[in-house]
């Protein structure tokens, strides 16, 4: 039986200090009077401390471990003497012979108070540990994950007092651990009575929090204790790609990670390809569905092999996506968000069983999706929104999730604007030339000298520069494949810097720019990267059509950017993020460079690496957090570009590359961009070219 | 849309009578004044007067038809003139071409107030209202079913505040029907966009109010408006047959109703053979989960086609059974409740979906079981209690609901107590030399001439007695088979009354009682009831073994009401209810000349039919019900026969059969007991002989 709790529990002064020794709990710094023979985790329950524990003090568990401090605490007033806590005991001793204890440690069900005492709570101990990101500038989680375990012991069945053995457990629960209301599923129902009776009337329950005002529900029931934990995914489901992080429900800690190709990518490889595929084909949606959904069986089967672990023990899992893959995930056909006014079926977050997704882990396991932001900008935006928390910045944020479309949300805890903007694949080495997916071989860093214009590249897959010794060898097994998206950014803006290229667009031909690698193609100019035609191999180069599908896409991108900060009404930003894959391998300059970006210091502009699937593992890991993103998705302002005059107006405006003159003086106060004019109509040269030629266009 | 509520809605005396007519409402006697041209059914809603409405007063549905009445009121003080509503219009017209409408209705969302009127609500317009029971002492049901239909416009989408569709319907339902937060499954999630669309913004729905604090549920989804009903299905699963009614959900009537006999049987005729196979036989438990559950989707099938219906328009089902069917129904294994202490896995309700029963009706139909009241005493005599409501009864009631185990309840308002007799199935039949089921061709009623000795009786099937013209041609298709549990029941009852039988139980020989009717039947006598045996045919006689057999299962009747009646402290009580399909078949004089049932008037022990199913009914059509009989559960006192040694005693004193002393004084005004001994060993006669024999033996 748990320890009964203390209930003569007092304030400091209205108790004698002799037989009330003062507990002082580190870090949280609570400390109360309590009786002489109180142990330390009744202790800290009543003060409300953050210390765990599954068996409700039985000494079975070990979670909640706790090291006592001795001496003297000037700080907190006290003199701690070595026997301020019962000695060491057997079921201590057993835990630490079975299972190792750290020394120092004690066990807080067993310790009893007998003198005043400082006690830490080390983070492993405590329920709502934090899980810490790696970068400095945002919050850590917090964890209050969606299922828990608890030791229970029940009344055995009595003839006279007829009650189901269900009844007698929900009691418990409730007696033993305060859940109230607790339901149950016929499997569980199912497996109850053999349980209990094994478990000589003690078991282990995984009881899941419930979603809204539903009722906390019994998941999974051990006979006894179980010496285990539950696991949850995080889910990122991308239009190409499929990720997945396996976390441990207690410490949240990340077991596995693993991907996979989107199996949709043969019905169509971008979104909209595959909202066409359901219009053509009947039952296409279905299809699509259906694989989808195989796809994720297939990868959750994976990282559950990779974490050596069962898949019916994971309980929880929360899914980004954009809408197109929400309602192809979920089953509904995309048809309304292939056209005006892109309808979604549903924008809200959605708490659905595994069950009905088809997705093979615990039976009753719940899956959560984070709410969509509106038509073009979907779950997966949310996600960002939530890992980045532009809603609770002093600062001024631009967060642009970079993929086929761009998710851009803007603002402060004032405000916070979203919009999506079609930059089309170019970003991802898609309409290029010589571009490929970002995989080994391809070119991914480029420089080109601003005097001798020669350039040199790293690949993925190698450290080395292709001008330091040893890289033909070091590439030798990829070869040199193509250039992958932020290889083409950066080839473009170092031509740019190195004067191969003007404000609108043009490569100068040799003559114009005094290199030999600029080569003719066709009417326009070419810049010949690597030539490897001689041993058979690929020449890799960036064409004018190259340089047009990333002016297209960088336009999209700066302008949806600029929408926002018009509607915002401000002209710069105070920190610029870059989210996704691809954010993380872009370089700020060369992204400024290009004019992707709003001007802004370099130092201000930051990788988050993949942005939605952080906000994904915050969701699985801390269940507040959802309700905290579904009231920052109402607040956020919504901004549909297709129908907004000024996006057009901006993205005309913004197929240009900067230039030496306004608006990028913080551009210009780092990089010198020469001011070239190769347009081979002759005089339209100097500062705003391409802009108004393209004026005149539009 | 709907017409705008009227909300200056003022007292009586705050108006100005002359520009707000006064209009009371019958039968509920609501009256309020409102402003001319206020519709009827505005004016209904804002005084809480029951007036139906699925499309929202928009004159569609014609489901708030109302009749007007004119002339003088002296009850209300109001002079209705002609023209107290505005005239007759297109819509109810349209209307009544279409579909007909009694002369005099009005659709109350077309009439509008111009002045002073009396309302007439009909029953058919009331949301709540009332489905008549036959019998007069009992409640009828109040309609408040668990679905219910809204026809509802929705808002279109628009890009500038992107909002799902599914949101916006939501937003409909609480805006226009005042449903909070209704939630749905994926299911309807996949079919909206198109019903949405197809329905040009107007679709019916379907909602389930939710089980506890759950969410109401929108479970079916048609475009525009649908002018049809959702159904029910109230089930009473016994251990031999399965008895299903279909209900229309809106008018409570039972549109269907049928049988069959449960494929358990296959497994085990009574209860603990069918607990026995699951024990001895791994996987036995669900075998016999499968069958039953095979059987009611025939069952389901059946009276789905009977009622011309598409099954899936069966929204929500009521299920009571006995224990053990509670168990394999649910799939749990009975193992627990074949031996002390016969623990339920749960004594709860249970509320679940069609598909977790592998049930083929509606895809998100619900599920209810009433609770069970201990692991004897199931969900059917929760069901009675609720049917007969004994804890509402002014007068002290007992209810037995006679089967292989009988299940009893003795209570009042101030207290009910409850407990399980195993019986035996001696009363179906079963253990009768000549005993059969209750099917044609056997003998259900008897009567025998206390002077000739000679008897006659009734098969099923006829309504001749044997001893009337025509009798012979009548039984020819069915011939005469054997001896039913009434039937046998009567037939010893006649013999007892006809000096043929004694308190003990001896039947006389032929000697001792003049009749050669009276044959030798071993060491002991029978009496020969029919004797076709010349024509080849059946020789049905009651035999001394029979009358043990029905001694020993009256015996254990008795003996579980006397033991409630000593627990309540009461000798006698104030009604007996029979419910039961046995207990509609049996007469109460014979009953109590057999001491099945204690003393009581005549008059006052009444039959309830199959009250276990109509219990069912009643939570089906009133899901307040369903909360109440939860509550009175709780209230009832359980009291478990097997560990009372007072049963026991009861038991040995009730095997003997009533004789002219006490306590049987009802019993003794009413009839003459004959005061015979044929105990061969001669001298123990007289008075409570059979009784201190058994005596002496126990």
């Amino acid at each position: 039986m748990p320890n009964d709790p203390v209930t003569e529990i007092t304030s400091e002064t209205a108790t004698d200090p002799a037989t009330h020794p003062l507990v002082v709990f580190t870090p949280s710094g609570k400390r109360g009077r309590f009786p002489v023979g109180t142990p330390v985790l009744t202790a800290a329950r009543q003060l409300g401390v953050d210390l765990d524990s599954v068996c409700g003090g039985r000494g079975i568990c070990s979670k909640c471990q706790i090291t006592p401090s001795y001496g003297e605490f000037s700080k907190h007033g006290v003199t701690v003497d070595q026997d301020a806590l019962t000695e060491w005991n057997k079921v201590e001793q057993r835990y630490k012979d079975k299972r190792g204890l750290i020394d120092g440690r004690r066990l807080g069900c067993q310790a009893q108070v007998r003198g005043d005492v400082v006690i830490d709570v080390p983070p492993e101990s405590q329920v709502h540990r934090q899980v810490v990101r790696k970068r400095a500038e945002v919050r850590d989680i917090t964890m209050n994950p969606s299922a828990r375990l608890y030791y229970v012991e029940v009344e055995e069945p009595d003839m006279h007092k007829p009650s189901g053995d269900l009844e007698r457990l929900v009691t418990a629960l409730e007696e033993q651990w305060q859940l109230s209301n607790v339901a149950t599923d016929l499997r569980i129902l199912q497996q109850l009575q053999p349980a209990l009776r094994k478990g000589k009337w003690a078991v282990t329950v995984a009881v899941h929090q419930g979603h809204d005002d539903n009722h906390p529900q019994i998941m999974q029931i051990w006979p006894g204790y179980y010496d285990g934990t539950v696991y949850g995914l995080a889910v990122d489901l991308g239009s190409t790609t499929i990720a997945a992080h396996l976390c441990d429900l207690k410490t949240g800690e990340v077991v596995a990670s693993s991907g996979i190709m989107n199996p949709q990518i043969r019905f169509g490889e971008d979104l909209m390809s595959r909202v066409s595929y359901a219009m053509m084909n009947t039952g296409g949606d279905q299809e699509m569905t259906r694989a989808v959904r195989e796809g994720m069986n297939a990868l959750f089967a994976q990282i559950a092999d990779q974490a050596e672990i069962d898949r019916a023990l994971i309980v929880d899992a929360v899914f980004v996506c954009n809408p197109v893959m929400h309602h192809l995930f979920l089953g509904i056909d995309p048809f309304e968000l292939g056209q005006a006014p892109f309808a979604l079926a549903t924008s809200g977050s959605m708490s659905l069983r595994a069950t009905e997704l088809d997705l093979d882990i615990h039976p009753a396991a719940r899956v959560y999706l984070l709410p969509c932001i509106a038509g073009h900008v979907g779950a997966d935006a949310a996600a960002v929104a939530l890992s980045e928390a532009p809603d609770k910045s002093d600062d001024l944020m631009l967060v642009v999730d970079v993929g086929t479309n761009a998710e851009i949300l803007l603002g402060n805890k004032e405000k916070v604007l979203a919009c999506s903007s079609p930059t089309g694949p170019a970003f991802e080495g898609a309409q290029i030339s010589s571009g490929q997916r970002a995989a080994p071989g391809a070119i991914e860093r480029v420089e080109i000298d601003p005097v001798t214009k020669e350039p040199r590249f790293r690949i993925i897959g190698s450290d080395l520069w292709s001008n330091e010794d040893g890289f033909a060898a070091a590439v030798a097994t990829t070869g040199i494949t193509g250039i992958c998206g932020s290889g083409i950014i950066e080839a473009i803006a170092e031509m740019r810097l190195a004067g191969l290229l003007d404000a609108s667009g043009l490569i100068g031909s040799a003559e114009q720019t005094g290199t030999p690698r600029c080569i003719q193609d066709g009417r326009t100019n070419a810049y010949l990267l690597w030539d490897a035609s001689a041993d058979g191999g690929p020449t890799i180069t960036v064409t004018n059509p190259d340089i047009r599908a990333i002016q297209m896409a960088k336009a999209a991108l700066y302008s949806g950017a600029r929408l926002l900060m018009d509607k915002f009404g401000i002209d710069e930003v105070d920190r610029v993020i870059l989210a996704g894959a691809f954010g993380a391998h872009i370089s700020a300059k060369h992204a400024m460079v290009l004019g992707m970006i709003p001007d802004c210091p370099l130092d201000k502009v930051t990788s988050a690496g993949n942005a939605a699937g952080t906000g994904a593992r915050i969701a699985l890991l801390n269940t507040e957090a959802r309700a905290e993103i579904e009231a920052t998705v109402q607040q956020i302002d919504k901004i549909e570009t297709a129908v907004e005059p000024r996006f057009q107006e901006h993205f005309v405006n913004a197929s240009a590359i900067p230039n030496s003159a306004e608006p990028f003086p913080i551009l210009n106060s780092i990089v010198a961009l020469p001011d070239v004019n190769f347009n081979s109509g002759g005089n339209d040269s100097g500062e705003d070219g391409g802009r108004r030629r393209r004026r005149r266009r539009g």
